[in-house]
């Protein structure tokens, strides 16, 4: 039973299967179908020109900021997100992009504080080019943006004449919680990466979203960062597969999530939790336990959780999550004081 | 019948049952069995430290170069070297550091060259610090250093303080055509990429070798560029299964080449050939004859080859062609006047 | 009357014809006396090893902070300091770095809070390995560092192996402010910038001060950025003028400070002020003034002040405005209400 | 007598006057009068729209080409070029661009050779996007573009949708030689950069000209760089004496080459010399010489030269050269044998 993260699912027996009749070509050459469907299903889900496929999406983000941006460019996102946070100072290295990062409430910015960010035009600062939101955020506790938040931050992009990206790594789970459409987000943003590996069950892959000369773009910095990938239609396969397999079934998986957060409230020692939105949680330890101490106490029970500060724990769900399993763990849970 | 690169072969039944029945994790935090066992057999192979598996050769290349430089340093290759005119010029982009190119003989370049290009210490020059060969030389007809040559390289290298990579996207063609041993690379060698996705047949995957440190190092090159997959062991696992099955056969390959080599010299309409050392053919067409007038009668007889310059057709060997298919295309080539 | 910057002082007729003798060469070479001998003169007095001449502050930070780090790497510092919020993003664009800003107190960082920043050795985070300091702390109204932290924060890097380099624009402020001698700056520091051009009095020029070998490189990188000048002797030599003549006097300027300030929280209009240790003054004006209106009304009585935010105003003191100024200025600040 | 460069001159008595009297402001708040003033006169010189000053000709030449190019992008110029062999590798550490050197003859590149290298539109391929010509070109021996084939290599740039950069650090010896005017260079490149410190005798500087949409991007970058100085004015000012009085002299220095070429090629241990077209002088020297031993006698004479390669001597004219000194030169150089 593995909550560390849901990038650790395993494919289903009929996701292999898709994956094994593939139909695949070189993708390098534009000429893997499975490839080529994949995105052209994405591009017409999210009512969006064009589509490419990348091996993770660290690198549809870093494709994406790398286009959208120049070097000494400044990126506007919040001090929790991934694409500053996690990726390596990828926005840095790749970009050569300076990060704004804004303290916002879980991992979310508000458009007010987006505009108060954005520099003057003068030598002495970085120009502002880029605004960088993330739903679900990860490090939120997997919590939701506000629609109407999404949409005021666009009018102040388009009023400064800002990129607005978005890293959809989990967007599935925001629209089933929150009703938007996946349209209404291709609409809404420049560009979208949303990942094939989390909630969706694929063994890996993502695929970034945008117009078509911003794809164009986006597939010559795949090729440098050696992003192209020969046969990939198999692994593509498996995205197919999950965009009419996987997707309605992350109901399971947020369900399972407040299930879990009740009995884990239940219990004295667990302390302040990031309001459950989806399949995330994040909740503090406390009363002997610290987060380390706790994650091994499990694991001797044949669960695994993630400590991600030295004060909070991490559990995700998934499709590798079975109701059987969340059971248990709550019953293991309930032994706990 | 595609012969216009060895990145077209789609796997056998059996490499994909391989691929099926592979276990996996999550290879961004090392637990894909898969591919644990692909990178501890290719360290074995090359008597090498450590190895890393990355999406495509180009990753490989660039990760490497990526690690033996800072910005604005110099590193030396053959104007014909993939690294430098087929990697949407990543040593740049991805390092910052600056190519200069050598003439060289068909992409190999000679270790009196290498000394004489070598800049001194002054602050108006690029400081050298790397050397990249490429060997079989793919822009150079699939030829193959003389092994001398390479140790003379070397000794250059140490000499001053320079490190070696060497691109070996074809490098069990070249072992195969000159006898040399995966080890004696090893030992020869700062860093080695070698492409799965070519001759081996695999549909994507390239892994680099080096020291532990290097490793460690391009670990993290690896995550920034977006490099770093989930449960990569499906692919991981057709590179284990080539490296048992495929490497053997392609002597295959190099005596189709020869085969249609011959046919082709036959023709009074083929110029120059370069030499045939392993699965590459390269060669000029006259009399009437374009490169992109050939390519397009022979995709009539459903033949691919490519048309590689103004002046040169490609046409490369790999396990998809059968000796069936070399023998219809030496009797379509025979056709032709 | 110039209270905009300290950057803004024009050389005294000594100090120009300290300029017109000096003896001159090619710096590029390393053959300019005047030049040599002002870096000599700064390493003994800082006793650090060596010291290169640069054409601006900004040149010594950002070829300070490019030999300390590779690209991807963090760089901790305030969210206020200069290198991060007034060098056009460079800390990203020269050195592909990543900031990590600290809250901090008036741009001053915390040792403790520098410890709680430093990421662990994980490939999801960029590797720390440079704190910058800037001291005395421009946006924060010219205060200076307490000595025992800025040690505490020497500790914490040498436990973490970071390099610790000063932004030391106004570093002959904070010395006169709190006492300690520049060799023990030169001995915490592994790098310091200082300005020539600002308190200083020189038309342009800074010195940036390290270790051989780190200056060795420093020199390097400036001759990539074009910041390697010819005849530079004539500029540097008003640096060994002003070493000689303008250190001492920058008591004159916090006495001018403080006597602004004093006149000025008289004034009911005047708000906030940030403590006054040296030549600056930071304040907020209420009761129908905005720092424009304030600004504009000054200049009509021919004393220039900078709105540097939607509510604050700053005025700094320099060797261009004399006793007879201030009190001038003082007059017409008790006039206003 | 110092022949090893142009940038060793030393200003005159009357430039001295000229830098002392210079009226100066801060040039990062674009308030300098001399600095302004030098600006007006290279754009109007030169009919372009705007221009800016520099530290030097590295600098002006890296700051165009960063603004020119993206990441990734080539830049097509001679393999002995002056950006691509002595400013650091500073294309690939500046701009992350990759240079396609090309032969060429002397440093100077022909239009058809420019076509030829221009990539194809293809993830594979660098974007190519500037051509840099230099002229006079230095490691060409001060040699002079025939004006026909700038304007081809126009063409080729307007059909390609390419840039074209001047590095004209010594253009002035150019229009002496062949006879343009500066505003026929202003119309047809989009960027030039002329050094003061050459031929002109400055102390230091360069000025970047261009459109206004580009200076305006120049100076964010230049100031990335560190490149914005304060009371720039004084040397600036230099530049304003050296384009009223240095400017026609300069056909003394080509006459004075001419002269001592002359001699040299009286002498049988002098070999191949490059065409003498301005005020350099590129030769081999044979009979027991070598560069060195050449350059170490005449330095006991009095008499500096620069040993440029292990068969080539240099040695450059300029206003500090006197005709006395040319004839005593002469007459040391008919001792020897």
């Amino acid at each position: 039973m593995d909550f560390r993260s849901d990038t650790f699912t395993k494919p289903t027996p009929a996701m292999l299967e898709a994956m094994l009749n593939a139909p695949v070509g070189d993708d390098v050459f534009s000429e893997d179908p499975s490839v080529n469907e994949l995105e052209a299903r994405m591009s017409a889900l999210f009512d969006m020109e064009a589509a490419l496929y990348c091996p993770s999406g660290t690198m549809s983000n870093q494709v994406a900021i790398k286009v959208h941006t120049r070097p000494g460019d400044e990126v506007i996102c919040s001090s929790l997100a991934h694409v500053y946070i996690y990726e390596g100072g990828g926005i840095a290295f790749n970009a050569g992009a300076q990060v704004r990062p804004l303290e916002g409430d879980r991992g979310m910015i508000a458009a007010a504080d987006v505009e108060a960010a954005i520099n003057p035009d003068d030598v002495h600062k970085a120009r502002t080019t880029l605004v960088c939101l993330e739903n679900t955020s990860n490090r939120g506790g997997g919590c939701c943006y506000d629609w109407e938040e999404i949409e005021k931050i666009r009018a102040v992009c388009d009023a400064n004449n800002l990129q607005l990206h978005l890293d959809g790594a989990r967007l599935f789970n925001a629209l089933l919680a929150t009703g938007q459409t996946a349209a209404q987000y291709g609409k809404t943003f420049d560009s979208i990466s949303v990942c094939l590996n989390k909630g969706l069950g694929c063994p890996m892959g993502s695929v970034l979203l945008g117009s078509k000369a911003f794809i164009k773009e986006a597939r010559r910095v795949r090729k440098k960062f050696g992003g192209g990938m020969r046969q990939a239609g198999y692994m593509a396969a498996t995205g197919i597969y999950a965009l009419e397999q996987h997707v309605d079934r992350l109901a399971d998986d947020h369900a399972h999530a407040k299930m879990i957060a009740a009995a884990l409230l239940e219990q004295t020692f667990v302390g302040h939790m990031l309001p459950v939105e989806t399949n995330i949680l994040i909740f503090e330890v406390h009363g002997g336990w610290t987060p380390v101490k706790f994650r091994d106490y499990l694991e001797r029970e044949g669960i695994r959780v993630m400590a991600i500060s030295p004060t909070q724990v991490r559990m995700v769900l998934h499709l590798d999550i079975t109701p059987e399993m969340v059971e248990k763990t709550i019953g293991v849970i309930r032994t706990m004081a």
